[in-house]
């Protein structure tokens, strides 16, 4: 579910940024915890490379691999070697350091609302973790992961008890693989930032109109003239389910139909309802190719496809899409029509219900649970099945009502570029769904993060998914009452760079992005720039290309580069903020001062790269603006310093350079002319005002 | 070749920094070629998403799959996708942008010698490369990918044509995996920047007292029990070799013989010179196991294993280490005493050679050519043996006037940390060598890079490696009057960053390396100071150590994080050389002005970060000198800027803080109080000198 998905998306630089009174404390922790008690001022237990975990039950061999995965994420977080920290068993327990211990194993395959609680308590003698399943512990053993920081002794967990379980027992990323391909390490490093975050469902996206991504050996032609030799062979996928089980996840597939097909038909133009030949698409958007829905030989096909598929990725649920369906191919086709009439199917949404009935049949004599987006709802399915929802809250809660089970994706992509706050205040019991009886609440199951993949690249992709996606494994893993979003942010500023330690690449491959552009020589002059730019949201990226962007165009921009939401403007917005309503402390007004001063002295470092590269280039409207804010920032404080009110026309004119700022150049918006806007206000005496932001391209 | 190592590392900040008249331009190559021409002002090959290679013989495997790799690399440098860019065939080829052929494959093993000669024309409308073997051509397509820029018309390469060949048929990489084991992505990762900077061979060291690190499927227990677990399988050194061969790389093992062996007697304690048991060593150094050269079932068990290492590595040579027995095991053991006596032999040399002329012949049956340390030359073995020099090149040219083949790898010694300068003057035809005939400069094959890995880790020693290692590449491969340091170090300096496309750390880890030492709070007041201090050099590390260094010693020290060699340091360095000297250009003096502001400002960010971690905390005392010398070295511009002469008494005062402030403090050396001093002195009238650099660590 892509393209329709219109709904606007709110530049949330307004969401609340002051001090709420629930006072998290210096603790990193992400997602927070159900509960956390701290004993300020105890001793903390020292991680010294004799660290032991002990295990009671060296039986449970997902409970041992759990503890290896552990101790080597451990040991990439102090810098530790291979041969320090250690696993014992039985007798040595009572000298480890960390005794680990777990009620009942976690099940072959992992299921849906396993137990996923656990216990932690530290003292400056030793922790014990307990969870009431394997799961649990798996989860126990990030927050102790997450627990440990650099002190005057060396590395150290503090003294503390807490007590955790998840909220929802559904906490998903996607990742589209279809559109651009994603190699298997690419994946692998997601599921540990996944894993370090508490999500525990892997949906991966498998066929598009670009690509289908997955080996068969009953229909080879699937993979081998529809992906251009970009696919995972059964071995990978194998692979990677057995690395997400270590961490605790659960890898659901799927496979859309009947639309978003292309690929399958260039290897087998028979399912289609029109004829071929089809080629893998190039381009980006909703196409008329979908799936005969009216011959016997298409479901014969789908249900040795659906088979060899269902054998492969054990997961009780099967995804199988379902959206976007324009159904150009039905209408144009005699005999598809004819049958329309001959069954009743009074439009094009009834056959499509048809196909999704007798496809719900495939999947379930498979032994899966079928999944699908929105459209899939139809009062003639069973309750058995799973609507994944781009529409909102609404369209959960009329499921629900109906007895259906549902998750929520609307207000979490990620591929939209909004602010990590506006995905952190959407919630799954709010809105459309705030009135549901408890018991149509537990068919909610929690929501999924969606990566879809028009504009990112194995080298781009990590810093589209995080940090933003941590905001969202909270929401649904932490109590409904954790949200405050200055906390949250802190919590994810540090959870960002935390995940470097996964080769997770949003912070390195932004340097070296950045690099590229300007050659290898001195990015600081662009990354001055980059550092307060944001990709325009929603779909205007399309709207604004230069030219139509097809899978062939290299994703090598600084609209690639750029965060999704820029931590720099961020707080210089905060900054301003606490400045002009008062709360200026020691220091903040040299900050302000020395911040600007870099804007304002930055386009000359630019402007060298500038010339010299036709990706810098396109920025450098940007790096002008940038420069008029610093000054016109600078000119404003210096008003304000004398006590002197600005003039009219100065003002006038100040104003419009940042009206003229906030205007979108190369698909980016620069992110602090709002602030600068309100110092200017405020130093020609007028109440600080948040500069509209263009809400689409064409504004 | 390791302990005994005790040349004294020459610190070459006082190398000549001046501009040599000879003039490399703009280019980025490295190594340098022999011939270069540039047409100025001619329009470039612009690489756009269409560009296509066309081969004229596609039946070349290794020509297709050298096209292949060059592919992706040139997707990685440009940013664009894996459907960009293609092969074409046969007739196809005349439309090519860039036509590449080969007038001879290479061969199915690659030998030493072969010609890696190759031509390559660039004009605005395509280029064409021809290599006298594939390996010509893989020479060709990197240095047409280093010529890959960013232009105000996209990336382009421009009008250019080179004739290039080695100087030396033999530029190798040693990499220990026995003291640190290093996985196979680490491995490989450096086998890319090795055949960025055209080296050939990758000489694998591969058992050490610390750990024996292959799978031998004929005596299991070496990996089994002297490994902890810590090797490569089988496949995996097939995948190596299979991925080096790719390259243009042989690989070559090392299994070191008799001594450095310790690990071989944990499983196999009878093969020892004493009864053991024996244990996995922790520590560092020559220690007394060695092999027992006086048993037949040495011999008999060495035959085996060789064999079987003879066949899983197909490379002409086989190294036997050779280096570094104490003795004390024979000595000390009356039966191999007895032996002596019986055969005659007098010494501890005399019984290695014995045992050595054994090696060679078992070596020999199995197919392979002995390649050892300085200490295997003995005249009983044949001149078909080959000697790595730590010597230097007197000892290489002994060796050739008795006919033996060598190569140098005295003066690179990479974890010495010297710099890259130093690395880069020596000359294996220099010194010693400097009066062979021309038949005797033919037995010099070439040299290596040597890393040793007790201070090593996969996530540092990817910065000791890189860049320095391109100067020793382009020492081995450039002609012998390319030896400009400037240009040098200009190209260095970018190589290094280039180098980041292929994964290599050493730019990525310094920063993720610093955020963990504060806590992943901000890390510029750390890396202000990191950037400015470098590691103490030759063996001084262990003569300094606060406790003893094992294994189990975690490398997550600033030492651990900083460069061998600062560029700050050296950039700065000749910034006030050029200031003192009277080749003053506009801005200098501010720049200069500005780094001293930065550095005695330092001290403030750096403190908060030194209170929370003692990571941090045990560099304070550099950081406080780091502040002493930028006032200083202020307050010294301000007596020039004046024209006023500094006072006797401040001086004194300040020459005696920069004096103190060279001295070894956590194991570092600041290396900008030698130009601080320079101020110093020029602003008291004095002449400017280099501060004498402690040599070693007691100085």
């Amino acid at each position: 579910m892509r393209m329709l998905y219109m709904v606007a998306i709110i530049v949330t630089l307004a969401v609340s940024l002051t001090t709420d009174a629930q006072e998290i404390n210096s603790l990193h922790l992400m997602p927070w915890p159900a509960s956390v008690k701290t004993t300020p001022n105890s001793p903390p237990l020292l991680i010294q490379p004799s660290f032991t975990v002990g295990l009671h039950d060296s039986s449970d061999r997902h409970l041992r691999q759990a503890v290896e995965i552990f101790l080597s994420d451990l040991r990439r977080h102090t810098g530790s070697t291979p041969l320090d920290f250690s696993v014992s068993n039985g007798n040595d327990v009572s000298a480890a350091k960390l005794a680990v211990s777990s009620d009942h194993p976690t099940k072959e395959v992992q299921e849906l609302g396993e137990d996923e609680s656990y216990t932690l308590e530290v003292t400056a003698s030793g922790a014990q973790l307990r969870g009431t399943t394997t799961l649990g512990v798996m989860r126990g053993l990030q927050t102790f992961l997450q627990l440990v920081e650099v002190t005057p002794q060396g590395f150290a967990v503090p003294t503390v008890v807490i007590q955790d379980k998840p909220r929802f027992p559904w906490r998903g990323l996607m990742i589209d693989a279809g559109r651009h391909f994603m190699p298997v390490e690419v994946i692998e490093r997601n599921l540990d930032g996944m894993a370090a975050v508490k999500m525990n469902v892997f949906h991966w996206h498998l066929s598009e109109n670009q690509g289908f991504r997955v080996e068969s050996k009953r229909f080879p032609k699937l993979q081998e003239m529809g992906s251009d030799g970009l696919f995972y062979t059964q071995e990978q996928v194998r692979e990677v389910i057995a690395y997400a089980h270590d961490r605790g996840i659960r890898v659901i597939p799927e496979f859309d139909m009947p639309g978003h097909s292309t690929t399958w038909f260039v290897g087998y133009p028979d399912l289609a309802s029109a004829p071929g030949p089809y080629a893998i698409e190039r381009k980006w958007g909703v196409f008329d190719p979908a799936m005969d829905p009216t011959r016997e030989s298409t479901y014969k096909f789908l249900d040795q496809f659906i088979g060899e598929m269902a054998q492969l990725f054990p997961d009780q649920f099967f995804h199988i899409g379902g959206d976007e369906v324009n159904g150009k191919q039905w209408n144009a086709n005699p005999k598809i029509q004819e049958f329309m009439r001959a069954h009743n199917l009074k439009s094009n949404a009834d056959l499509q219900a048809y196909f999704n009935t007798r496809i719900q049949k495939i999947v379930a004599k498979h032994g899966k649970t079928m999944e699908g987006w929105d459209e899939i709802l139809r009062p003639d399915l069973p309750k058995s099945i799973v609507i994944q929802s781009w529409r909102g809250q609404q369209s959960l809660a009329d499921a629900a009502r109906q007895g259906y089970r549902g998750l929520l994706s609307s207000g979490y992509y990620l591929d939209l570029m909004g602010t990590a706050a506006s995905h952190y205040t959407v919630d799954p019991f709010a809105d459309g769904a705030a009135n549901l009886s408890d018991e149509e609440k537990q068919k909610i199951l929690g929501g999924e993060a969606c990566m879809w993949a028009e504009y990112v690249s194995p080298e781009n992709m990590d810093s589209r998914i995080w940090p933003r996606a941590a905001a969202i494994a909270e929401r649904l893993w932490s109590p409904e009452n954790i949200k405050d979003v200055n906390s949250m942010y802190a919590r994810m500023d540090y959870t960002g760079k935390w995940l470097d330690a996964y080769g997770l690449t949003h912070n390195t491959n932004y340097v070296s992005m950045l690099q590229r552009m300007t050659g290898n020589s001195d990015i600081s002059g662009l990354r001055t720039l980059a550092d307060v730019v944001e990709p325009v949201k929603g779909y205007a990226r399309e709207q604004l290309a230069p030219s139509e962007p097809t899978s062939l165009t290299p994703l090598n921009r600084v609209i690639d580069a750029a965060r999704p939401e820029s931590a720099t403007a961020r707080q210089f917005n905060e900054l301003v903020n606490n400045f002009l309503t008062g709360q200026i402390k020691p220091g903040m007004e040299l900050q302000i001062r020395s911040t600007l001063n870099s804007w304002r002295d930055n386009e000359t470092q630019l402007s060298a790269a500038a010339q010299s590269s036709s990706l810098v280039q396109e920025v450098a409207p940007l790096s002008h603006d940038l420069s008029m804010l610093g000054a016109a920032g600078l000119q404003a404080l210096d008003y304000l310093d004398r006590g002197e009110k600005a003039p009219e026309a100065w003002k006038a004119q100040e104003l419009s350079v940042a009206q003229s700022a906030i205007k979108p150049r190369a698909q980016l918006l620069l992110m602090v002319a709002s602030p600068v806007q309100k110092l200017i206000q405020a130093s020609a005496g007028e109440k600080p005002t948040d500069l509209p932001f263009p809400k689409n391209a064409s504004d």
